[in-house]
């Protein structure tokens, strides 16, 4: 077919350089609840953040995505009173050795970042057949939640932190939000500038888990069949925050 | 908290030329079927990839992941029959004037590419309570397809082509596989160096659906309500694909 010829364009590897930047981004990126400065995200910079995440893959092309900002006062505070509410609940289902840690924790920067942005997955955006999403319903929400990486990514390049909230009772965003029944929220999020940002995932840093050791969690063509030793060798080499 | 203190970097934005190496990577990373080249991918470069796949957010820090590298021809084979097998199925439930075209894409590369990758969800890994997760139990689903789109990204930085195939029974792939009951597929992912890839996404190309445009897609403070001018305006001169 000549439109798939002309579709085409040659590709090569990024230089070492450009790769480096690529990882440095995946590897620094981190998930912020304190460090948010208050300055205002000029409108240029939010375009490229959106646009990126509107460039994720998604099944069958179907772009399930909404991206609903967030800026007035009383809005956050609403969000804000419905997170409090739920953390309170969330607290209840630890077991008390871990309970005082967790409630120590911060988990959101609702109100000290400029803006807040809820990514939303249209659970009918394709109509009834979408196009690889005929035997997993659910594609559409990881078609999102790749929206929310990208997005994540160029935040990180630009100079924003990024925190992902995510304990809401999801009726409380829907109404809070206005969301019609057949759109869900699936990510809530924290965007302003940071200055400063931790070293290492903050929950490891603050003793809540570690970070595991990549070299157990790969398989080779079945489940449990351990990877080469080369790979592992390799893996361990490379993994600036192994254990 | 002195461990706090100690364990903030400070960081700026990246440099102008270094953001667009970030941005490149997000825009001209495509859902790859046909483009696979044959050449093996040395086992640094596959540690360098899934070291950003476990490097993605995690709800509760969770990493709760698993890759499954499938090498073997016989379980390609396997696979390659269980997504035939779903393809059929799925054809039948396209209208008659859809179907001639979606028999006529290539939605898969799963013998064509020298490795593939099983991208899990262990939904036990965090034990009976995950910070994050008290009120969604879904967002450990979402943290795996978050590595999912790293791995995505560091391929296109490293020249290697991946493409996501959900027409599959997920019984089928669980059992060819052997994944206990707790773990979840979340991508199956075919990986192999490209030399070309479409310079937009393909079933864009092959007039399946069209890119939406992002500036009807962004709302404020609640669903529906048009997002400011001035961002539409900047919206429209960012995207790299608008309509």
């Amino acid at each position: 077919m000549p439109e798939q010829a002309h579709g085409l364009t040659s590709v090569a590897p990024f230089s070492n350089e450009e790769r480096s930047v690529v990882y440095r981004a995946i590897f620094t990126r981190r998930d912020v609840r304190s460090q948010f400065l208050s300055d205002p995200i000029p409108d240029e910079i939010l375009a490229r953040i959106l646009t990126a995440a509107h460039h994720a893959p998604s099944v069958g092309f179907m772009q399930p995505w909404n991206f609903l900002l967030i800026k007035e006062q009383a809005v956050k505070d609403q969000i804000h009173s419905a997170f409090q509410k739920a953390n309170a609940e969330a607290a209840l289902l630890f077991p008390d050795e871990k309970r005082a840690l967790y409630q120590s924790l911060k988990l959101e920067g609702i109100k000290a970042a400029p803006i807040n942005l809820c990514i939303t997955c249209d659970r009918e955006r394709g109509g009834p057949v979408v196009l690889g999403r005929t035997h997993n319903r659910d594609t559409d929400l990881y078609s999102t939640v790749c929206s929310v990486q990208n997005l994540w990514l160029a935040a990180r390049a630009e100079g924003l932190g990024v925190g992902w909230v995510s304990i809401f009772n999801t009726a409380d965003l829907s109404k809070i939000l206005h969301l019609p029944k057949h759109v869900v929220p699936i990510a809530y999020l924290c965007l302003g500038w940071v200055r400063e940002l931790h070293a290492s995932p903050e929950l490891e840093a603050k003793g809540w888990r570690k970070r595991l050791d990549l070299r157990t969690l790969v398989f080779q063509d079945q489940w449990g069949k351990s990877a080469s030793e080369e790979l592992k060798v390799s893996i361990n080499n490379r993994d600036p925050g192994r254990p």
